[in-house]
């Protein structure tokens, strides 16, 4: 396991701050061990650090609650919502309170006519969808895990969706948010679109908790397609799949997903889901549209696939056939660690300008060609964001250290490419440095001016996106 | 005129400091009233406030220069684009040094494989749309003005083709900012998306040049449409044309643009263009995509339209007549001016939730029946954003209570249905109590704490957004 930078060891709480916080949550205020180390860190390559408590709040007056005890006390607060965050971003490096989000998980209102809704910041994405179905709507932002909203916003979150739907960047319309110094605002109103002030919605997004607490989501829906397809098609060159979707995006083919695999994936795919897919580069794509639409945007692909080496399309508008080969898609981190017992998968997060996402994979694979493990790859390929998978062994530090050196690679070829370390998990304890070299320190220093500004403090999840 | 709140008189600028400008700017600086006064506003309803001196910039680096001048002295600084923005937002109203960045106006690279290109701020996005044109590409935002890219992104501005292609906070993927202490940085890379750190640059757009200069602009671009069609449609009842729009948005056809002007404005467009469209409640649309795609858009689009009391459409995919139709769209404002002689046009700009819509205008149109001089309306109905023009003599203080009066019930209306104050034109002078109302003051504080850390002497475009 990669070691906790910017940790310390935390100071005792101070007399009384327990009993302060027993007084608001009753039993929902816990301290034994099993909780802390549930809190201790997410889906990461990071050590665990235990957080001093942890409370499950349920109202947003809690959350204020808690924060203000904090506050007076200077003890450091971390917001957790389903623990999926792949950087260490919800790690209580100096210990502190954290704040388990899941038990406000209702969903507040539905407007139908208005293509939004609101909710708390403990529901989780699959809840929302199966919540919005029977009012033809969905909320396309799909990570793969089963993240909860306020998560998904507070790192900036995407998937397999945004090349038509965008991030959460886009899919939030307004937040509730309690700031570092314990106030309860709302950030935007309900309008699709709004030049009212600075944009302290988007500011929030993304700042992975540092600059208050998410308690409720406002966010922005769509119409459930009259026709959604999926296709599958492999490729005898990584090029040959690339050019395919540039291809098509460039004559503005309204894609909805499409997902690259590479060979090794593939295997690693066919194993877990026990499928019988070509073990070469692959895309699975999804159309959305009207019957008419859809027809003839998989025979344009489909005619652009060809030309560049692409199998015939095996394709199917079967909800059930479907719902197994995004199932297989989005087992593919899990098929990945599957690969070799006793493993932990540490995936990298690149994103590059599409025109260079070919050039990037191809000489990361190169690169992946000497590593001591299984290093698949897959990414979200019309956004030019893409994942190697390190399946490594947490206890063996040569693997850690080559991991290291590989993703070091990874980022500076990234970087050389105008492209960004982090494309949707965030900077977390993992980026920090690679942050400095994407934006250099006078940016950087703005992002600090805000914290400090925000929470002079640093109560607000220390030790996370930078050093203080 | 609208008096300008916020406005002290400036004090006189220190010794030296004069000659400093013009050593960097040589005889593109200019002290002469008549350069001053047409830096002394913008297309507003406004007084006109004049600055102690403009600058032309060249360069980021002689930007870098006027900031650190400025600094040094304590002296006001207002970036200036094309002036045509609508709320007073670069009105000089405490004196200082205004910074044009019309000269910088270099399409910078346009990278068609990666769909982006990177301009200088002074940009305009007519010209850029002609440097586009023969790489297949187009920049879609289009606020009816020519207006400068770096105005577009700091205005957070929108305008016809949001409903499909969002506003400028999804069009730019990176800006080039001098930041109030005078340092050069770039606020993200090229990646279609990321999630490295704060979103400063979503903080810029829309911060009206209150927490640095844009100096450089990266957007996304799309692909011309294979097929670009137009067409026009009237209605009996104004929920008739909302109601095509809402289902329209529900069964996910993608509108390019959707535009609608009231029976008032149809008449001004008519006698100002000299087109004879029936004077009713009118939709303008666009469609983009395959000809296939943009047929069946039409149809269906069309028997909505025929449900909801729609005429017959009178469409065309010719480039010629689209260009007419869409040029007498762009001129309904002077169109609205035109119907008075000697008057000037104050536009307001609340945005509703889409379910919204309809009910907001109707209410709004009872409201405008006892006006004492026109305001037509126009909308961006997809987005919910619309626009009443009043049309008032700018010499007669009664009409000026008069619209005043009008544009608070208006926002309130738009309030009372969780819409903002403002959807495109900003803050500037003219919506300052209103965003208070809108966010409540702990929010608008939060905005108020970034710009203090960011510029703590309070020379950027001071005055603008909140009162110190």
């Amino acid at each position: 396991m990669s070691a906790l930078p910017n940790a310390y060891a935390p100071a005792p709480l101070p007399a009384g701050f327990v009993e302060g916080l027993r007084e608001v949550f009753g039993d929902r205020l816990h301290l034994g061990e099993a909780v802390r180390r549930q809190h201790g860190g997410s889906e990461s390559h990071f050590e665990v650090a235990l957080p001093d408590a942890v409370v499950f709040a349920k109202t947003t007056e809690e959350v204020v609650a808690v924060v203000k005890l904090c506050n007076a006390a200077e003890v450091p607060i971390i917001a957790f919502g389903a623990g999926t965050s792949v950087e260490g971003n919800t790690t209580p490096v100096r210990g502190g309170v954290t704040v388990d989000l899941s038990e406000m998980n209702r969903v507040l209102a539905i407007n139908p006519d208005d293509f939004d809704c609101t909710v708390e910041a403990g529901v989780r994405r699959e809840e929302l969808n199966v919540a919005l179905r029977d009012k033809g709507l969905f909320f396309p932002i799909d990570p793969g895990a089963n993240a909860t909203i306020g998560g998904m916003a507070s790192t900036r979150a995407s998937g397999t969706n945004a090349v038509r739907y965008g991030t959460m960047r886009e899919a939030v319309l307004s937040l509730r948010v309690v700031t570092p110094d314990g106030r309860d605002i709302r950030t935007a109103s309900r309008a699709r679109k709004s030049a009212a002030g600075y944009d302290i919605t988007r500011l929030l997004i993304g700042a992975e908790g540092t600059l208050g607490i998410i308690t409720e989501v406002t966010l922005r829906l769509h119409g459930i397609p009259e026709q959604i397809s999926s296709a599958v098609c492999s490729f005898d060159t990584l090029a040959g799949a690339v050019d395919t979707v540039v291809l098509a995006i460039q004559l503005g083919i309204p894609l909805a997903r499409v997902e690259i695999l590479d060979d090794v994936q593939m295997k690693a795919v066919n194993a877990w889901s026990k499928l019988d897919y070509p073990e070469l580069t692959t895309l699975f794509f999804e159309f959305h549209g009207s019957e008419h639409a859809v027809k003839e945007q998989i025979a344009t692909v489909g005619d652009l696939a060809r030309q560049n080496g692409g199998s015939a399309f095996r394709w199917s508008n079967l909800a059930e056939e479907r719902a197994r080969l995004w199932k297989a898609r989005h087992q593919a981190f899990y098929a990945a660690v599957g690969m070799r017992k006793g493993c932990i998968g540490w995936p990298t997060d690149v994103c590059v300008p599409i025109g260079r996402l070919a050039e990037c994979i191809n000489e990361t694979k190169r690169d992946l060609d000497s590593a001591s493990f299984p290093a698949p790859i897959l990414g979200h390929v019309g956004d030019g964001n893409f994942h190697v998978i390190f399946v490594i062994d947490p206890n063996n530090p040569a693997e850690q250290r080559e991991a290291e050196r590989l993703n070091a690679r990874l980022v500076e070829r990234a970087l050389s490419m105008d492209g960004t370390c982090t494309g949707e998990h965030g900077i977390g304890l993992g980026k920090q440095d690679w942050l400095l070299r994407e934006l250099g320190d006078d940016a950087v220093d703005m992002m600090r001016t805000i914290k400090h500004a925000l929470d002079p403090k640093n109560l607000f999840n220390p030790g996370k996106i930078f050093a203080d």
